[in-house]
């Protein structure tokens, strides 16, 4: 797309168009959570990458919800945004030899992931209203609810518990 | 990085890295936001990216002084992260005719990059007050404060003319 047509004419084909990215989003991250878990150290950590890989499926399941009721097919787009960063996630778990050190790192990397479908589903949930689809906004708007207290669970472990036990890593010898 | 040797063994280490992460997003940034604000139509929307390439500017030369209080070079690495929201708003961009609904699409682009700049900021605030640093925290806390305010200037500007406007665009005949 982009190169010879412009495809998105209305608000409307906006909001499908980021729906599919979304859509595709959600995809990336099933393939990714359970690495990033696998990863983990801290159990509540890993734990807390299980429990939202079950939410990233309900999460999907919502999308093809809205997708319905708007007489769509689901359909993927690509979404350069979150292949990057899940590749910076990737990249900078590779870098951290650590254990304590590499979960401080993974919370901050899956922050990074909360705040990007934050800032997509919120667009999506004002964009659903502004067309009158009031039905559409409330089903994204359950699983805005689940990003945000995913993100703000994060912050917790992250200031409770992880960025200590990663501040008494030391120079290896 | 990464393939054959863990450059990251400590906290301190992960924070440095980070502080050159949102060093080299910073200075994409200072490439991207110009061409945000020319394909802007929105008067108010085009000066608000000229505003914030001020900041930007503003954010680079904050993120200098916490190297310089480190005892570092300030030096930029690889952040794919950035490069990928970037991508998907010149992609987005690309494919949308209406001006209007471009300028909707460039708010939800420049809110994805917030997203992205809150989460780093706040990470490193967090790793910054864990390692002692009140100094840094304090120079990066100035920086995320002008991210969020932004992020709430966009979505402002989105709901109460922007989304409107792009409503109204029609299918070409």
């Amino acid at each position: 797309m982009g190169l010879f047509s412009k495809d998105i004419a209305t608000l409307d084909d906006l909001f499908v168009h980021t729906l599919q990215d979304i859509y595709y989003a959600e995809h990336q991250l099933l393939k990714a959570i359970p690495k990033m878990a696998e990863k983990a150290t801290d159990p509540e950590l890993k734990q807390g990458f299980e429990k939202h890989l079950g939410e990233t499926e309900g999460q999907i399941a919502r999308l093809e919800r809205v997708f319905e009721m708007h007489g769509e097919k689901p359909r993927q787009v690509n979404c350069p945004a979150i292949d990057g960063i899940i590749k910076e996630a990737d990249d900078i778990a590779g870098d951290v030899a650590d254990k304590a050190v590499l979960d401080a790192a993974l919370i901050a990397a899956a922050q990074a992931v909360e705040h990007y479908e934050i800032t997509r589903y919120g667009t999506l949930i004002a964009w659903a209203r502004q067309l009158g689809r009031e039905d559409w906004a409330s089903v994204l708007a359950e699983t805005l609810a689940e990003e945000k207290a995913t993100d703000e669970t994060l912050t917790r472990m992250a200031e409770s518990k992880a960025n200590a036990a990663a501040e008494r890593a030391v120079e290896p010898a």
